[in-house]
């Protein structure tokens, strides 16, 4: 059957106004029935709009029960990461908008608490659950409120820094939490480290205790028949001595996530329970629909159904990292948790030993590869760019203090679509530019890229560089009229020494034909400079205008040179760039001016600093004024 | 005895051009006797030069076990936060220059590769070194060396994320690693979390088990005679099923860390074992100084003897918070183990319920306190500015994201002084100001400072307040000359929505008598624009030569209204900060003078994007050219 069909006309529960007081009123045999539509409607809108559907999928049943046995409105549920809230969202008043997931206007991908009063804090990143959840359960004790408060986490999600951190602080709290680890174990791709062998340990135990001494001993809550009743319907194990007991959590588990009828009796324990609790759910990802069982990693995430598929700068930028890795064996590539998503599968198999997925664990895997350059090796660092923003202080601390030769290959840097304002990458450059030793590149097309790459592999010091989300362009980036764009090389970049960054060696940029005039009268009375995504938009304004282009590849350090001579040059001068404003390519050019006094006005094109709502690449370029329109309108302005 | 007398007069073995060679030459029964004299040379050059007293006096006797059983040269010893490094340095080839320690061009109080062949990972902030070992050690694999890598790090360093990754990930790389743990049960302040209680109880744990038992079924090692007399050597005991074996890492210990006979026998054990081992050892910090073996945290670091001790910024901001405290119940402090440095003693002793020192996890902390901020309170969190750089990404993505009222208090902002590189506090403006939603200040005195936090427990949103280390000017900043400083109140400050900045409600700096003559012809052709600990430079520049003083307090949003006059009115604008240059207060001004086609000079006086070396504030500012005289050269240069 078409789940199209199913949605539209068999559904038995979710109907048109469906809310969760509705779901109050199923009677509990029903509830695997509804676990099915909920399903289907995910699977239905995922394949339209795209969007996380393998962990969603696994906690239907989870969501389902939580929503019985807690009050979402007076409750606190954070589900970690949230790309598993789908189900939430349907049954917390949110079904009939549930077909604009991640579309413009329409409901986020992740939770958020602008968009509904079942929110209670953002997320997008992993990991930050059981710190929020700390601070809301603290909150509600200094404010004498009645309220639980819960921590809904992966497997995968919980072993990044911050996670165990948290862990490590419930100690000290005093206050009571629920823990819920969903461990589906496969996380976004295979889970890594020794927590995972610990949790598959725990999972395979079949040691069982009698519910009367674990119960009534380690949880303190008071024997009574109803327990008698519990040790005989579940499984139930407590298992001392664990990481968990170690650090004064109580662990309860394993037990089945897909059982609602279950999970509903441990989930109204925990709630009774006075101290902070962990309980371990087994699901499976991307339940129900038997690809998705059985290739997680691949439905982790997935494109809307019949989007156009072309060659991707993941793709083109791991291939010429295979390359590169051919010639030079000191050359080792990294990820954390995202072979796929940076198109590292192949590289992994060719050189398994040279090829480390350090988890969601962005801060270590930062500094490991500091310690394998230090040790004379070459690390290739793929992220992205927003996860990058979790280990800053390892790239300055580590990396760039200590001027080793690691490459942080940043993908999805500028803006990043529909994932919202947690994914957005528009924080690189600005973070990257004060960084001592550093040289950061963005190229414009695949020539770019690896040019930039291969200016990278020369420099004994650290280099970033940035590359958009989506579809590369090939060798010559004008494709339609090849012959305007001429490629000056790119000298190989000297010892980056602790010196100001103005009296590095510089780089050329590309630069047009029509840029080869300087001395000659000035004709051309406006010149755009940009990178990286904004090049295309520098091409569609030149078609409709005249101007002189000037393409960036290296953003730090600039090629004052050049840059001298373009504001020369000009009267006009146009920064354009997927970044944010603030500390970005505009500010260095504007800097430029002031100091050498240029007769030159400056427009300024990026995108300011506000929080990037969800929309398609185009969409928010548009909301930005990153258009050839905007520049020829606001060019004409004054 | 005077130490000083000691050092000159009566040092056995400690003698002028003592290397590493001239400790493997003295007979073991007089090691005790040379860590005495280490332990004198340390204390009277920490009580001259101020330093990092504590940690290094316990970790004396297990530096010489590890300098006799490995080869510093060829092995990778890598000091976590490397405080603890000061007896490594001294028996390193360093103790004729030790005396230097933490001065200008003298030897670093951390290590440094570029300061000898013995130091092999730079460190300052804390919890890298296991991280940074597995890539030695991974490097050592894929070269085919054969070496020994040894992360040696505190109990304290061991609960923050980044060892915590570490951690977890040791299993996956099928290695050989030897951590060392100390366990100095103080850490900076009080050590706090689950971790904690674990360590505590491995340590109190008096079953002994078989060596036989032990050492063979756990380590892998065949049985040897060796073993036997090891076994009533001393204490030692595996215990299983702690945090460490779960995570597949084996655990030995504890044993005692100022035995050097018994620690030299258990690092040779390490040294042949196969797979990756933890060793616990249990030290006292502060050992051999009575005074600081009572009170560990306040010898952590000590300043120099005779140090002037004038009010410093920490406790004007600290009793400031107290004040507001006491007014404002949803007010809540943190502090990643910091307590005294930050002069929160107070606060957490009045406040006992709403203050939180986390630890060194300073990434916990700012989602905590996000969490805390959507549950209702109004968190304040003290933190240095060289450690928030470990907590960007909470910054953007937990707290101003969601635009949540989370007050940073970011101490030693600017030039840090002789803590050197890894402590100067020169990125929060730059990666500050392309964060939405947060608006941040810059203090130059007690006044502006009150008026910052005052404008901060006003706000709705975040608020980031960077403030210098050392003391703070009073009252009226220009203490030489009250009369000419003149303070414009600073209005509350509105919603900051998510727009550009530049559309966001203005603040007005202060400002001077001078400055009110806009509209009148110009007179004083030159502006000086700055904040912070620079105000200070712009008050001597004055002196020497008239210029109007601008003086910002909120950095962002600028007040575009105010800089517009000034740019209207001056001929030349100078602007100084102790910030990097890229993304700094400079390049605002410079992008607003080329937006705005002002016909005006800019000069930018700040820190280029390089690596601060140690030395003290002012020998700092001297070398960057943050002088009033550099200022008057640069202004006649043209």
């Amino acid at each position: 059957m078409n789940l199209g069909d199913l949605i539209n006309n068999d559904m038995k529960f979710l109907k048109p106004g469906f809310t969760r007081k509705d779901l109050l009123k199923i009677d509990e045999k029903y509830l695997p029935e509804l676990a099915e539509e909920v399903r289907a409607v995910i699977i239905d809108t995922v394949k339209k709009n795209g969007g996380h559907l393998g962990s969603s999928l696994g906690v239907v049943e989870l969501t389902i029960a939580l929503l019985r046995k807690f009050d979402p409105l007076k409750d606190r549920i954070i589900f970690d990461v949230g790309h598993q809230s789908y189900p939430y969202k349907i049954l917390t008043d949110r079904f009939d908008r549930f077909q604009t997931l991640r579309l413009k206007d329409g409901i986020s991908g992740f939770p958020r608490r602008n968009e509904s009063p079942y929110d209670h804090f953002n997320t997008g990143h992993s990991s930050t659950s059981i710190s929020a959840a700390l601070g809301y359960a603290k909150a509600r004790d200094l404010l004498h409120e009645d309220r639980h408060v819960i921590a809904f986490i992966g497997d995968a999600s919980l072993i990044n820094g911050l996670a165990l951190e948290a862990l490590n602080y419930v100690h000290e709290t005093n206050t009571k939490l629920i823990i819920i680890l969903n461990d589906n174990r496969h996380s976004i791709s295979n889970r890594v480290g020794g927590f995972s062998t610990m949790l598959a340990r725990l999972s395979s135990n079949n040691f069982y205790k009698s519910i009367k001494n674990s119960i009534r001993n380690k949880a303190g809550i008071k024997y009574s028949p109803f327990f008698e009743k519990f040790r005989d319907t579940f499984k139930f194990i407590m298992k001392p001595n664990n990481i968990f007991d170690e650090l004064d959590i109580n662990y309860w588990g394993p037990f089945d996530g897909h059982n609602i009828e279950n999970s509903e009796k441990i989930l109204e324990l925990a709630k009774n329970y006075y101290r902070p609790v962990l309980l371990h759910f087994n699901t499976i990802k991307g339940k129900g629909l038997k690809e998705a069982e059985e290739n997680p990693t691949k439905y982790h995430q997935v494109s809307p159904m019949g989007e156009k598929k072309s060659r991707t700068w993941s793709e083109a930028a791991s291939k010429i990292a295979e390359e590169f890795a051919m010639k030079d064996e000191r050359i080792v590539c990294f990820t954390a948790a995202m072979v796929t998503g940076v198109k590292l599968e192949k590289f992994a198999k060719e050189f398994p030993d040279r090829f480390f997925d350090v988890g969601i664990a962005e801060s270590h895997m930062l500094t490991m590869a500091a310690g394998l350059a230090a040790g004379g090796m070459r690390p290739w660092v793929f992220i992205y760019s927003t996860f990058l923003q979790r280990a800053m202080d390892q790239l300055m601390h580590d990396i760039a203090l200590q001027n080793l030769p690691v490459v942080l290959m940043v993908d999805r840097a500028g803006l990043a679509g529909s994932d919202g304002d947690t994914h957005q990458g528009l924080l690189d450059i600005s973070w990257g530019r004060p960084i001592p030793n550093l040289e950061i590149f963005a190229p414009c097309d695949e020539k770019t890229l690896k040019e930039a790459m291969t200016a990278a592999s020369k420099r004994n010091a650290p280099t970033l560089i940035r590359y958009p989300r989506g579809s590369i362009p090939s060798e010559n980036f004008d494709d339609d009229n090849p012959s305007t764009a001429k490629a000056v090389p790119l000298p190989a970049s000297g010892e980056a020494l602790c010196t100001p960054h103005f009296q590095s060696p510089l780089t050329k940029g590309r630069c047009l034909e029509e840029t080869e005039r300087f001395g000659r009268e000035v004709e051309v009375k406006t010149a755009l400079i940009g990178y990286g995504a904004a090049v295309k938009i520098m091409f569609e304004a030149k078609k409709l205008e005249n101007m002189d282009l000037y393409i960036l590849n290296r953003i730090k350090p600039l090629d004052f040179v050049l840059l001298d001579e373009i504001l020369k040059t000009h009267e006009t001068v146009c920064t354009l760039e997927e970044s944010y404003m603030p500390g970005g390519l505009g500010e260095a050019v504007g800097a430029r001016i002031a100091e050498r006094n240029f007769n030159v006005k400056l427009l300024r094109f990026g995108v300011p600093d506000v929080c990037v709502k969800h929309a398609t690449q185009d969409e928010q370029r548009e909301l930005y004024g990153l258009t050839a329109e905007n520049i020829l309108k606001k060019l004409h302005e004054d």
